[in-house]
């Protein structure tokens, strides 16, 4: 069996890759060209059944390129992701192709220690401790504890629990929100329709969800305004989850004191958003995933799955081509 | 019974005292007099069994007349500390004399939240982070996990295990070291014989111990040199713990490569150390514990202590008088 793989990608993976019975990698190399077994090979002689998107193409502008190839062979039946959302219209377009498509858990550690370290410095006053180290002066700072706080993870899944798992091992109760079934990682899980009722007892609210039509601004003037106040509010989801003209103005009133961001409307967010200079604002350039632990993860998702796909038992992660369709 | 308390200790305390049955508080008001059920009293005329160090009077110059009073108070048998130390010699003196101490662990979480706060910050390079936004950058920067990676705690107790519980919901392997017995929290418990041998896997060393003669600069040229290279260093212990001249030389060397200090051979740190401006060194001034939830659960420790003390059952904390006289 053929997969299609970019050089890096097939480097990174290595002996992982060979261990895997009667599989042929066609690789895709930096150039856009295409080889097998070492020799060039013209688009239209390859075959391959499963794909892998990995990180270094991704991150590159040949995603293009890879894209259009993978759209123009019709073989391929299953894609790998290595990123968790699957809003991009590409995927819609795969989906309606009955491709299957499997997402990626492998960032969801690193984005789970993004939140609480983003979180902890807040509350454990970093910046200012730090000022007091550079002016020599001895004063201790009295600090804010994560015990007893109260969490909301909303659309919890693999990166809310990997969230939730870590909160309450400092002490704090975790409230999930799920459209069916329940967290195991959670302290209790709620549905969508009973969030609001809920929000003014939190004091960490942190969006996890993927985007589609139910959630595009999710966090409006009356989310905000249903906050606890002097809360924090974190976004690892999607920007567009949340109206950044009412969170600004929610700032203001101090539901949520505190705004933690790593996704925007557009992205990159533009130089002229107020949202940069905000003195209550922390914002990065949606990057809350990258780590040394997330490329590790992923091989190993691919791997996993590669090695299941040959044997056509089930997928870890396969996204439901309803989902991927509606969320476009 | 009476108990001898300060007058802004017994506000703390409020309801809480007057629900323990048969318990008198003689109140050591801010001007150093005495006062029972609200008149004054003669210090000779008074006979508390018990007093609580209340962190009002651990951190204010009326420390010094309290600790004469309780001193020259026959009648006292028992004293709560609001703090986990016992190395400083009023405690000796009070073992001495035969009077029992219990120390205390409230401030076990704050300082572990202090630990995985100050470790992430680095790992997350939160600083490098806030930087890029105040420059308006949108360039994301790879981190660093703390999944994956070894932790030495030294001397694990109270505030080592709340340490480890955090550290292992982050995926860490955390190795304890003990004199005897075994910590419940962590993946494994060595004894300081054996702690050499081990350093150089551990990614983050943090110390915890008591001082007496057997710790007393454990942190030399030899320990340091024993570290892995890039390990990140914590001292939340006692500065006496450390030869802060190696510490000095050894983060030339990247064993370690950052150190998080709290406390300090000298305290407060003179102005003219080199730790001060170090840019591999974090320094905060004795004052992990500060927090929140410190008071609330000191408080709660009190009363559960002179609940116990007034009715004869065995007191939570109690330091061994041997201990004690020994690390003095």
């Amino acid at each position: 069996m053929e997969v299609l793989i970019s050089a890096d990608g097939a480097k990174v993976l290595g002996e992982g890759l060979t261990q895997i019975d009667a599989v042929t990698p066609i690789l895709f190399q930096r150039d856009g060209t295409l080889t097998r077994d070492g020799a060039p090979v013209p688009r239209e002689d390859i075959n391959p059944k499963g794909t892998w998107l990995s990180l270094d193409i991704l991150m590159s502008k040949r995603v293009f390129d890879y894209v259009d190839l993978v759209l123009n062979t019709p073989s391929i039946e299953w894609v790998q992701s290595t990123a968790a959302g699957f809003d991009h219209p590409l995927f819609a377009e795969l989906a309606k192709k009955g491709i299957r498509l499997t997402n990626s858990d492998a960032q969801s550690v690193a984005i789970a220690e993004y939140v609480l370290g983003s979180v902890l410095a807040e509350y454990q006053r970093t910046t200012e401790r730090q000022l007091k180290q550079s002016e020599k002066k001895w004063e201790g700072l009295s600090v804010r504890e994560i015990a007893n706080t109260r969490w909301m993870i909303v659309g919890i899944g693999n990166i809310g629990n990997e969230t939730a798992i870590r909160a309450r091992a400092f002490g704090a109760h975790v409230i999930g929100v799920k459209r069916t079934g329940a967290s195991a990682h959670a302290d209790e899980t709620i549905r969508p329709a009973d969030m609001m009722s809920r929000l003014g007892e939190c004091d960490v609210v942190v969006f996890t969800s993927p985007l589609n039509d139910q959630t595009r601004h999710m966090g409006n003037a009356a989310y905000f305004a249903a906050m606890k106040e002097g809360a924090t509010f974190v976004n690892i989801g999607r920007g567009g989850l949340v109206d950044e003209t009412a969170l600004l103005e929610a700032l203001d009133k101090s539901r949520p004191a505190l705004a933690i961001l790593d996704v925007f409307e557009t992205e990159p967010l533009p130089t002229e958003s107020a949202l940069w200079a905000h003195p209550n604002v922390r914002i990065t350039p949606h990057a809350s995933s990258r780590s040394n632990g997330t490329p590790i993860r992923a091989q190993q998702l691919f791997l996993k799955n590669l090695a299941a796909f040959a044997k056509g038992d089930p997928l870890h992660n396969e996204v439901p081509a309803a989902q991927i369709i509606g969320a476009a």
